[in-house]
């Protein structure tokens, strides 16, 4: 079996490499943090000194971090795993980044003849746990066959978008409209609380109707217990809005309710909320009306 | 069996109408236009001369109208119905109108000895053909349970809200998250379609996720076919999400995101789109980005 190298062992990566290894995978990994390194150590998982060493030792390398910048820094920086990759290797990146920036970093790659697929997932820390992550994948055919297997350790739902790139397109529409209808949630039920009716009431009447989502589902019983522990922070929820919008603006794309709810999210974390749940979208809400849910 | 009257046969009332002809109810009529009332007229119904001659005859009066004025000129107006209610008698207003409006209503049928509940409707034209309605209801509890068989003969998701107004209030909450959720989708898609990725494999990869809605699912692909035909017109929409506003603004309530969708709408209608499907908010975006979908 191909060795794997795990470059990112953060909140989701840690529990994807945790999967991988169950799946019978031989890892080696890097992280700049060392906790999680030493963790996976214990369970028998090759520790690098850099992205270059990780490169060097595998056939696959799969980072998982936290936005374009440190992708392109552990990919193409000082020690950078493009050092380490020789031609034909296979870089699969699941991190949440601008498929701009995704594009970039593949042509460099391609012209050492490192091939590279983008696979960003969503689902959250509790998915990436039990291995159940929605994958969207930016590649070429064959090589989303050759590794579907791979990715089928992290995820269920492993699904060829399109090209390189196409993976973080579909996470950021994915993000957009996951931003916009928690608020919406918020902003409609702090309407029919003030109405003096009961939310849950509101709730059962409404949620198997046009109205019903995932985010409805998902997130108001946490927003009724105001428990906003992540899941999902808003700080990262920022980081993918941004990329949205500055993928919309270099399109010439109009993106006004993604643009007004990503204000919301930065009063929210200028508020010093960045590390709640994205479900917290209901406390600016009820800022602005002086009036809480519950 | 009781005598049910029932004032407002259009797109959504007619069907309803006929729900109940088929459950057995035995029905008297009354609606301006003429065509729907001798379609009914066939079926052996009694066709009345005006509300208050529907409400002389019958133990329950259903209206089903376009707004809040229309119910109060029906109810309350020249030759309305409250002049041939007695005590006891029951108004079940199904009309998606103002919760502010159904409780002066029903406050001033109220000392008549006359009872109302509010029982607005969502699924459109469709489902209240096919008697699947859903049926948001402000009652008292034994009101509605002296009602609810009445009521399923014309939806099969009958609750209980609240108080006389929930169940309009419910249908409000409702509208925003529609009206929000159909936006985005057109937003984010439009973003997803401009990165020069197939729409439908975008769809594939998050339908199921977070981002999945029921308003994603049914909408996302009549929008694929440039399919805008109601369904549910823009026009329709715009009124009910000026009750919206309306009742937010009067409780000191901020919703930001539905004030700018019905903006959108008001757009779209001031372009001639009235009689379009509100999945047609999509053009509003392309429109704005000069871009289409598909």
């Amino acid at each position: 079996m191909k060795r794997i190298g795990f470059i990112g062992l953060g909140i989701m990566g840690k529990p994807m490499a945790i999967n991988l290894i169950k799946s019978g995978y031989d890892l080696v990994v890097y992280n700049r943090s060392q906790a999680s390194v030493q963790e996976l150590s214990k369970q028998g998982v090759e520790v690098a000194f850099s992205p270059m060493d990780v490169a060097k030792k595998v056939d696959v390398l799969i980072t998982m971090l936290p936005n374009g910048p440190e992708v392109k820094e552990v990919l193409l920086g000082d020690n950078g795993a493009i050092y380490g990759l020789s031609k034909g290797k296979m870089v699969i990146d699941m991190s949440s980044i601008s498929p701009v920036t995704t594009k970039k970093i593949a042509s460099i790659l391609a012209k050492k003849g490192i091939r590279m697929m983008d696979a960003p997932v969503s689902g959250g820390e509790t998915r990436a746990i039990d291995g159940t992550l929605s994958i969207m994948v930016g590649a070429y055919k064959e090589d989303f066959s050759n590794y579907y297997d791979l990715l089928s350790a992290m995820g269920s739902n492993v699904t060829l978008v399109g090209e390189i790139g196409s993976g973080n397109v579909a996470k950021l529409v994915n993000q957009s409209i996951v931003a916009v209808n928690i608020a919406v949630v918020s902003e409609a039920f702090l309407l029919g609380a003030k109405c003096e009716v009961n939310p849950e009431s509101i709730y059962e009447a409404i949620h198997s109707g046009l109205a019903g989502s995932n985010a409805l589902q998902s997130k108001f019983p946490l927003m009724m217990e105001g428990n906003f522990e992540p899941g999902f922070t808003l700080e990262l929820h920022r980081k993918d809005l941004k990329n949205i919008l500055e993928t919309a603006q270099s399109l010439d794309v109009k993106m006004p309710l993604t643009k007004m709810v990503t204000e919301f999210i930065e009063k929210l974390i200028s508020d010093g909320e960045a590390d709640k749940d994205h479900s917290a979208i209901l406390k600016y809400y009820e800022k602005i009306s002086s009036f809480n849910l519950v």
